[in-house]
């Protein structure tokens, strides 16, 4: 009997069903709601470009549309039935933390808090809370070093308790109304569990560990002592959270009888952990040790595993080393990029004011160009740096302009600079021992710009692959859901059988590699110089090396 | 008896005749011609970004049509008579070399030459002898160090000798076809003289002192010995330039038979000593003792004047320090910044991939920004850096680019990028006990553009005031032309019959200013670092900066 999984990713501008045969990850069909609210489904404030936030409407609205239409869409195929759903997964965007009442409802669904930001999700790339950020980073070194060492030793704005605390701080309204605060990852999970209660919510360790400083280490999440130096209302929030959080191996709950019904599926099937976006997106592309997943999109996540049994030492700059947090049985170690895609629709949309043709026409432009041959140099820092530096007040730069700069010859130069900030964050996990033999990208970026995955291998000297699948993340939460129903004994049997690769190989080409090994020297310069590494900087040989380097280019 | 005085303009596109009344500087009539041959009347390699030469014969077709349709249109104004103008004034960019032969007739109107790069002009912004430079300003330094110390201690691949040197170099045939090379601000002088033989060209001391390193103090252009330590043959060719050069107080000939009848002007009428456009721009706008003209084109030219009586200290990094090169009985100081307008044009039209339109709408929108709000900082060097750094080989850089960086955010950013320019020539010459008490432009862009106005007056801290004319450096060739045909005694009084200022002032915003303060403070880290000024550079606080000042506007 054939017996399906059905995988749902929440992105940041839109939400995805996909049903996959849980035998061999054959994908029958999806469909993708985009969020209503705000603009392309984000809340912004035009007075501070850090604020991102999300109407949790819109979530239980996609999930809704998106699985019924991605049923109605699999009902084409022969052999489907929707009472063959064996179990379902969920990822999504993370940290991004919503405040929810005692009934484990939303406070942004309430009429009073309905259009306070506050009250909304708050984004992943929200970063409104660098100050807090900031002041967690410095008492966590003073008194609680362990809890930072596995990030990187700085603690992101964009992370779990910054944002809840900047809350408390410009909106303690709403931080007094709310019971918790939840992960979406785990909130949408909890909804079709029919979880009427925050403290009955499954949390997952994935976004406990990465963004809310939990570890068994330490016994769960921050005590509530080092959470006083901050604010005494966020140790007294420490109670009404969760004391245990989960891998992959255990289930969120099972599917309650209302959601049931709205999805037409049948109620009491396993509904798997909650993960964030790029850890089921890991997953979905195949990762094992040795094997770098980079989930690009509008930014990148860098998702690697090492087994458990083995000691992983703590990377400076890394996101995190968490156990469990993307395969059990593994250390999940992730990095990422804050902005990737986003920095070329930038580009694209907001300076240049194109469209989808506008792209096409710069990379048909910039295929034509040999590395060096623009004299321009970008850093990827356009939405701040989020590995190796973790420091979200840095900014974009470009050098290297002249009167005859061309668009096409920009957007090269900024897909050089996120491969440079790749490489960066290759090079650090190597320097510490965890290898890494072969990178799989997934999303939709690595399957349509070859130009940027054949740059990615000329600046990394990497072989690039792409993951099979389009719906990387989506699969994977189905993978974890076929699991869990028994369908495959573990995550290595399953992803053998529902995960592939395409065919495509980005071999790195001599030559050009010969003259990114220059520019990715310059472009350190430059990272160390900004980004504080270095605070002697000499760039007086930058604008001549690259003027240099474009001659060598034009001969 | 009404007497007529005629300006000749020979910019980077165009030239422009214009015919004034001798004694108070009333405007009859002007034409302007464009140039029919390259991109815009210049001659480029798509493979050197550097090279930039004009083809004589546009300077001759120009030079009839524009002064033809000027005469004509002037006969619509009763009183005027073409027999009435009593004297000619030319100016022309700068250092715009080009290689005649033995009967003064230039290369690239001769059929072997035509189409050779190398044997057409070589306009001012050609910067292809960058390494020439480079050398001349080293050789200068051990062995002739009083050669450069008047042009900022930096010989510049913008002027003569790197010109001519970069010639013999590339193109050797060029070199050695060529008796002689010649100033366009000379040449067209002797054009209209009907000069037949190098050696009769009367050449101004403003070309020679300010790019041919001629100086009465060391007996005219450097010798032969200090040419030979460079090439033997720049030595030979210091015999067939010329022994004495001249200021505005002489005249350079006067129109002969065949110019006389081509543009239906008296034979015989004097005609004034050929100087580079901004120096008669800055006389055609009032320039004395006290103010600092400055000619925003293209690119901007900074013109003052100190009396030849009083003592004038070296200043490094200016551009040159030249008796009589503006105004007889007085030291010329010219600084400038290489690309100006042309910034705003590249970023417009070349990025944005707009006209006037997206220029008035860009203008608009950042009219609307405070100083500060947008984050963004740039360098002005898209084509060099002419003053203080006197270094060809820097390029742009802008910084502070967010996900939400919009394109008149950046164009706002690249005007006030161009003002730090500004005021760092400023602050240089008062440095230097040169007293700036006021500034006057002229050109387009500080008639037009009042949003460029103001931001120089608040980054500058000095009233800003722009010239009556609208055609100053025609003006200012009218003006010699008047004084050397004896219409006025000297050239104050002309200055004072026939010059005047538009009555807008742009003020300095106290409250503007004090922000601005603070990015000029950014604004020089980043000149210092990249401009190798400091080779110990601390730039890790600059884009928190930049983000603290946003975050302030934005209050």
């Amino acid at each position: 009997m054939a017996t399906f999984t059905i995988g749902i990713d929440y992105g940041t501008n839109s939400v995805r069903a996909l049903v996959v045969d849980a035998k061999n990850g054959a994908e029958l069909a999806s469909c993708v709601v985009n969020y209503p609210s705000g603009k392309q489904g984000v809340l912004l404030d035009a007075r501070d470009h850090h604020l991102a936030r999300q109407h949790p409407g819109d979530y239980l609205l996609g999930l809704e549309k998106s699985v019924t239409g991605a049923i109605r869409a699999a009902k084409k195929n022969r052999g489907f039935d929707a009472k063959d759903v064996v179990g379902i997964g969920v990822d999504s965007t993370g940290s991004s933390p919503l405040p929810v009442d005692k009934n484990n409802k939303p406070l942004g669904l309430q009429g009073k808090w309905r259009k306070n930001l506050a009250a909304q999700c708050w984004l992943w790339k929200d970063h409104t809370s660098h100050r807090e950020a900031a002041e967690i980073t410095r008492q966590a070194t003073l008194h609680r070093p362990q809890y930072i060492a596995k990030c990187g030793n700085t603690y992101s704005s964009e992370w779990f308790w910054s944002k809840i605390w900047h809350c408390l701080k410009v909106a303690p309204d709403v931080f007094n109304a709310a019971e918790s605060w939840v992960e979406l990852a785990d909130y949408i999970p909890s909804v079709l569990a029919g979880v009427t209660e925050p403290r009955q919510i499954v949390r997952g360790v994935c976004c406990a560990g990465h963004k809310a400083l939990y570890s068994d280490e330490w016994g769960g999440l921050p005590d509530k002592e080092f959470l006083a130096l901050l604010d005494p209302k966020l140790a007294a929030l420490r109670d009404r959270l969760y004391a245990r959080a989960h891998d992959a191996s255990e289930s969120a709950g099972t599917l309650g009888a209302e959601w049931a019904k709205k999805l037409g599926l049948p109620a009491g099937i396993p509904i798997a952990i909650g993960e964030m976006d790029v850890h089921y997106g890991a997953i979905g592309s195949g990762v094992d040790e040795g094997t770098l997943v980079k989930v690009i999109g509008t930014s990148t996540c860098d998702c690697g595993v090492v087994s458990a049994e083995k000691k992983v030492p703590d990377i400076p700059g890394i996101c995190g080393i968490v156990k469990g947090a993307i395969l059990p049985g593994y250390y999940g170690i992730e990095a990422g990029q804050s902005a990737v895609g986003d920095i070329f629709k930038w580009w694209v949309e907001v300076v240049c004011a194109g469209n989808d043709k506008t792209h096409a026409k710069f990379t048909a432009e910039a295929e034509k160009l040999k590395p060096g041959q623009s004299g321009l140099l970008a850093l990827d820092w356009n939405n701040g740096n989020r590995t190796v530096l973790v420091d979200q007040l840095l900014t974009g730069l470009l050098v290297g302009q002249t009167l005859y700069t061309t668009p096409a010859e920009i957007y090269r130069a900024l897909i050089e600079g996120t491969a440079f900030g790749a490489r960066a964050i290759i090079e650090r996990i190597r320097d510490y021992g965890v290898p890494i033999d072969r990178i799989v990208c997934a999303g939709g970026i690595a399957e349509k710009n070859g130009l940027l995955m054949q740059i990615y291998a000329d600046v990394t000297g990497c072989e690039m692959r792409v993951a099979g699948s389009s719906q990387a993340c989506a699969l994977g939460g189905a993978v974890a859901a076929a699991v869990l129903a028994g369908v495959h004994p573990n995550f290595a049997a399953a992803q053998k059988k529902m995960t592939s690769l395409k065919p495509k190989r980005y071999k790195p080409d001599a030559a050009r590699r010969k003259v990114y090994e220059k520019l990715y020297a310059l472009y350190l310069q430059l990272h160390d110089a900004f980004g504080g590494v270095k605070k002697e900087a000499d760039l007086s040989g930058v604008m001549k090396e690259l003027i240099r380097l474009k001659e060598e280019a034009n001969r």
